[in-house]
């Protein structure tokens, strides 16, 4: 007896819309040069920094962030947690205020041991001295060649160079954001609008949100980095930025994989500066949740156009899953299904191969929510159970693979499917992959790309 | 201030000698035939038993097993669990008694409902009728696609043909392991012998242990299923018999990735016929112990030759880690290095690159010993760490690559080293890589392959 499956579309999205440009928020400046650390002559210094207050002091901005949890975290990512936590203390690294960003592209200055740190230490005085404001406002990205020390001579020549060309136009974020790149084949941007109240209540302000990013995937020369700076001109204190920070980044870059590899430089930084005039959101309101999905959607766009530039990548892969026993559980079976080089494989060869999806998803765990809480990230429920299986029932399982149903558990398992529709409907630079556990009402969704031979060939021909 | 890098040696085993044949324990018999399942016309259907008893019933052996944690459970791995709680409830499922097992190549028999189970209880029950034996004392293995029914008339018709064929010879063994096979380039067994103590303590007895598998990896026509039976003429209890197989497959076989994707069907069976003659082996004795190696002496050797023979691979990486806080910390950061695609990549172009390893490295959670867990496997200390970051300090980390140093974290990190002499020794067929974390005393080791054009061709170019 077979009964009727029923059809499995595209999750709903309540995110607002978002624009990919490099729209800077007000409060903001930024500029980018040629440092000369980057052997091909590209642009590879970049810096975004909050504008002077009428005192001719740069205005601190309130700062959130999340990083790497590898082991061998680089020397910019302790550096930057040691920074928040001066700037406060209860942030633990996580939160606080800062008045500008520098991110390096050439050298990951990761594996570099006490001299590394030394360089960092400089590269930030350096930055601090030029930009008229302390160190310890100073927040600092890389991304490079693992274990080669920073040029400092030409880091600070960058420096002196770019610091006075800082200007509060598009056109600067956008030469930040393509400063940021490495072998990212695209820059990536992403801006959005809402409207908070202003101070007195009666009248509404237009608040911009925006973020750029570099790619991720083993990016020749050979790193594994996702880099972000996220802007807002929002009022918002440190503390509660970090809480809108932190769910967003869990539903999107978390939820991101190209090769399964998190690297020793990954870094978001997303700052406040208050401009917009509008009044300051505070933890808990429905204008909290506003800034937070207009973060959520820069942060799942800028996420989606890394995934689709993945080293080698013909497709961008989402797959999203509904009928979860939480979220936690649905985001745990779509980082499985992106993440198996099997499904991943299929994808590349158009092959509507569900009995590899469904490999993947029984193959679900809940052991990177337990990542995500060392790296300070949320766990999708109060209770605990890092290191368990998902929650998944065969007999109640359904997938569709771009919007062919091709499997229904409780209607006995496998579903008859026009396959040659199917592999036309998986040709394109999208593809869809939905499950319903039938369990409940938790949904998640994750981003990934095809594995292809051009990744293989890229990351093994390559010599360092 | 450099210090010189002491060399890295590979770790020393204590485990017996191996030798790579089928040699047939005593009290069991094997064979193989033809049942049709693989449209290839080979071999697909394999039996080993144990032998009859003065009364012309089949001997029970002791059954110890493990299976996969994949939600998605193929119908034999449910059934044999069940048909392992029935002959000993104690066990749950994970030892008990058994006087056959039955392979069928072609069909995984994995997410087929309630009409699998059936299928595979059928199978079941022919089996029993045809060996005399009881249906609850079989236990069964399937490999091949998902989502595919087993077809019963010509696994009927090939249970009768072999049958009557089982003989206690190597060469029936062989045939066995010959059908286990999908794409393996090579049968694998592995075999080794002990000697144990008579019953009367005055005299010993040999004791074999001989295992065969088939091979890991996506494997055509499309799974990625390993399993192993292991045979053994000690005499051993069930749940000392468990006792024994658990740490074995969890410093072995739980050790080996070929694609990071656990299929729905992984099974180790381990049967005691206690035909050998020697007294019974009783746990935390110094006669445990020594089965104990032997059985992870085959184990260790059937998953290299697994790894040897994974999809598209070129070369065996064997990554072993010293100097950890405890084996449990070793075995996740060895896991994770050859889990790597970005490590797999390098070992495939023969790159010395340190920078992967070490960001691979760090990467490591101790989040599969939670699966290990939830599979029955022990993890590595008593306390709970689950999805927790395994213990590494850049500063103390040393790496060698085929035998060059080439990182020290005490000596400010990259070491400098001949590269083209690195290079050259990462040719041939098996690659060593060593890391030292400096901490304490724990080792372990993995196994995987590299990452070659060939896999991804392999897995995106063939249509189901």
């Amino acid at each position: 007896m077979t009964i009727a499956t029923r059809a499995l579309a595209a999750l709903p999205t309540d995110l607002p819309q978002v624009e990919r440009l490099a729209t800077i928020p007000l409060g903001f400046v930024a500029g980018a040069g040629i440092a000369g650390i980057k052997a091909s002559g590209r642009p590879d210094l970049a810096i975004v920094a909050t504008q002077p207050g009428p005192d001719g002091i740069r205005v601190p901005a309130s700062a959130a962030a999340v990083f790497t949890p590898n082991a061998f975290a680089a020397a910019p990512v302790r550096l930057s947690q040691a920074h928040l936590t001066a700037t406060e203390a209860g942030g633990n690294g996580r939160f606080g205020w800062a008045t500008a960003i520098i991110s390096t592209s050439g050298s990951a200055n990761a594996a570099t041991g006490a001299a590394g740190d030394a360089d960092q230490a400089e590269v930030a005085n350096v930055l601090a001295a030029a930009l008229l404001t302390t160190t310890e406002q100073t927040l600092l990205l890389s991304t490079g060649i693992i274990g080669t020390r920073l040029p400092l001579d030409r880091v600070r020549a960058g420096i002196a160079s770019v610091a006075p060309r800082l200007n509060a136009t598009d056109a600067g974020l956008a030469a930040a954001a393509e400063a940021l790149r490495t072998t990212d084949s695209v820059t990536k941007a992403a801006t959005t609008t809402i409207t908070l109240p202003d101070g007195d209540g009666y009248t509404v302000r237009p608040v911009r949100v925006t973020g750029i990013a570099k790619g991720v995937g083993m990016i020749h020369p050979r790193m594994a980095t996702m880099l972000s700076i996220v802007l807002t001109d929002a009022s918002v204190d440190p503390a509660t930025l970090h809480g809108l920070l932190r769910p967003a980044a869990a539903r999107t870059w978390n939820q991101l994989s190209v090769d399964g590899d998190t690297s020793t430089n990954d870094t978001v930084f997303l700052l406040a500066s208050g401009a917009a005039g509008a009044a300051t959101v505070t933890a808990g309101t429905r204008e909290a949740v506003e800034l937070g999905r207009a973060i959520e959607a820069v942060a799942r766009d800028l996420a989606r156009q890394q995934a689709a530039d993945g080293e080698g990548a013909t497709t961008l892969i989402t797959c999203q899953v509904s009928g979860a026993a939480d979220d936690a559980d649905a985001r745990a079976v779509a980082r499985a299904v992106v993440s198996s080089s099997l499904v991943k494989a299929a994808a590349h060869g158009r092959d509507p191969n569900w009995g590899r999806i469904a490999g993947a998803a029984g193959n679900a765990t809940l052991a990177d929510e337990a990542v995500l809480a060392a790296a300070g990230l949320p766990q999708g429920a109060a209770r605990s159970r890092s290191g368990t299986a998902a929650e998944l029932d065969p007999n109640r399982l359904r997938i569709a693979i771009a919007g062919h149903p091709v499997f229904d558990g409780a209607a006995g398992g496998p579903v008859p499917f026009d396959r040659e529709a199917a592999r036309a409907a998986m040709e394109g630079p999208e593809l869809l992959l939905r499950l319903d556990l039938g369990l409940g009402e938790g949904t998640g969704e994750a981003f990934g790309c095809d594995l292809t031979e051009t990744y293989v060939v890229e990351n093994s021909e390559y010599t360092t």
